[in-house]
């Protein structure tokens, strides 16, 4: 049978090194006071609870374009494919290009536009097109990828994941700690493969927005002198934790039973990089589904203590950084069984079994 | 077989009436200096080149994802169907929720996850996600539905286009006079069919990017004292113009092609209400293609003279106005062949047929 398989990988770790000690000079706010605790101490809590020592922004001259493209390029030259093969360029960010001290974000032309152009693909058959869906849009887009090969309107698929978080935060924030740039792609084709062989081997899906619409949200700073018609990316990181410790454990077992595979088979765990100890937290909850109490050794590769939270972004970019030997003590090997899982804005979730 | 099926759709005509009259108290900048051209002569030459007199702007209490909820209610009650069995929100839009007076563009959350929220939708596996490809993403939502229906994603599909672009204009640019606010909506649906029965029948699809890109973009203002940190929506219309009368016409023709259908059985074009003289100027061509002097008379309704651009919008809208006899001497009747066409930034077209 036809799978799509991930043929190449590449990501763009930005140079510029925000670390956590740069923040105690910042005065942060919450509901219109500054806070009167320690920097250190707001610092110190901080890294305890998410587990972000530094985090990284992109230079000045570079748009969330720009190092979608970078990273585009090296999945393009890992996968060995012809760009101009390639039927589908699917981008997921949230914000476009926010140029640097302006935080009006852009997508007109789309992202992957922009991405196609800085490619140089001429092929008028490659479509290109930008997904919203928080977080997970990149996840997502390995999911549409899929369906469009299945229906018969692609072979060869680009999906990026590309965000310059650090151009819409609000630095009176606490959260603004979390945020940081990154991008990373993959090239998925479209093979015959057989029983044992690697590829998709399905996903779930899920979009809460009763109650949790608004738990990420745009919104105005604490800050008293701030302007009122500006909004910035805010969390209700309460809600947030407890929202994903709920349903996105679900959500990776309902993903495991459509591929009719247990807890025990799979051998890495790619997560949205969002919070060390919710990311710690949603494994041990995955694994209880399965009455196991901890989680397999090593299972969970993590990058969020040097990258931070880029959104989009951190799946591709660990895939990247782990299949290319980067990650110390964590390899993959054919035949291996893994799961990437994503949380975030929309409320959205989404899970994929893929085997290496 | 199995055949994509609208059976519903719903539109929002916002309230607010911009005349043409109206502009004449605007002052137009080029390069920097203001233009000399009485004011009353500009916006004559406007109406005949673009055909339209007039075009609605929504309230300030509403948004992109406001309006678009009220056309996808529509939608809803005219298909029908059970709200909570739409496994699919599609939501086609540029800018996302801009806030009346300010220019900061909002889509976290996605413009379709809020029009979840607003419609009340609490299945989970109502998947909710935006799609960023110019004006013609609400086809291309269309066309990405079907696709997941073949895959087998998805039965039922909620398809939004919706768009404020009276706020993200420049007053002080002429083109500001084309843009309008507007949203519309189908349910599709994926049904067994005969060979006659109706449903999605083929599309095609281009981006062209190596010279296109920046044909439609977000640009500094031409009045010398605007603020250089602002971007608005901007347009190259004459490289627009010579774009879209050389690629439009091809891609429509080869959406047919594949389909096997002649033109001569085509009833009604719906195509993006961009240009009056454009729209006019790409029928002549498609038809030149055939061989044939004379598009077929009563081919193509317009509702650009009294609603402007509004982008995604537009063709969802007619498709509405039109199915509910809201447009004098356009009628649909069973069984009629049908072509959906657009154009826009990306650059990006696409076409889909289908049998009404």
């Amino acid at each position: 049978m036809f799978r799509s398989i991930i043929t190449g990988t590449g990501s763009y770790i930005p140079p510029f090194i925000q670390t956590n000690k740069d923040f105690t000079k910042q005065v942060f706010y919450s509901k219109g006071h500054a806070l009167t605790t320690a920097p250190e101490e707001i610092v110190s809590k901080f890294r305890q609870i998410t587990g972000i020592e530094e985090r990284r922004y992109t230079t000045e001259d570079l748009n969330a374009s720009d190092i979608g493209a970078i990273a585009a390029k090296n999945a393009l030259a890992d996968s060995g494919v012809n760009p101009e093969e390639i039927d589908q360029i699917i981008v997921a960010h949230n914000f476009g290009d926010v140029l640097k001290n302006t935080i009006q974000t852009a997508a007109v032309p789309s992202i992957a536009s922009l991405i196609k152009h800085t490619l140089g693909i001429r092929n008028p058959g490659c479509t290109a097109y930008d997904i919203l869906f928080g977080c997970p849009g990149w996840i997502q887009g390995l999911i549409q990828a899929d369906a469009f090969f299945k229906a018969g309107l692609a072979k060869k698929a680009l999906i990026v994941g590309t965000e310059t978080l650090s151009r819409v935060i609000d630095v009176h924030d606490r959260d603004s700690m979390i945020f940081s740039d990154g991008a990373g792609a993959v090239v998925l084709e479209f093979r015959e493969t057989g029983p044992g062989d690697s590829g998709l081997l399905g996903s779930s899906t899920q979009t809460h927005t009763i109650e949790e619409v608004n738990y990420i949200n745009m919104g105005k700073s604490d800050f008293p002198d701030s302007d009122p018609n500006v909004r910035y990316i805010k969390m209700n990181g309460r809600k947030v934790y407890e929202y994903a410790m709920t349903y996105v454990p679900a959500a990776m077992k309902d993903c495991l039973d459509k591929c009719g595979i247990d807890i025990s088979a799979v051998k890495k765990i790619f997560i949205h990089q969002a919070n060390e100890k919710m990311d710690e937290g949603i494994m041990q909850r995955l694994f209880q589904l399965y009455g196991i109490n901890e989680p397999t050794e090593n299972v969970m590769p993590m990058s969020i203590h040097w990258l931070g939270n880029s959104s989009v972004a951190t799946v591709p970019t660990l895939l990247d950084l782990v299949r290319k030997e980067q990650l110390e003590s964590h390899r993959l090997h054919a035949g291996d069984i893994i799961l990437f899982a994503s949380v975030g804005a929309g409320m959205n979730i989404n899970a994929a079994c893929y085997r290496y």
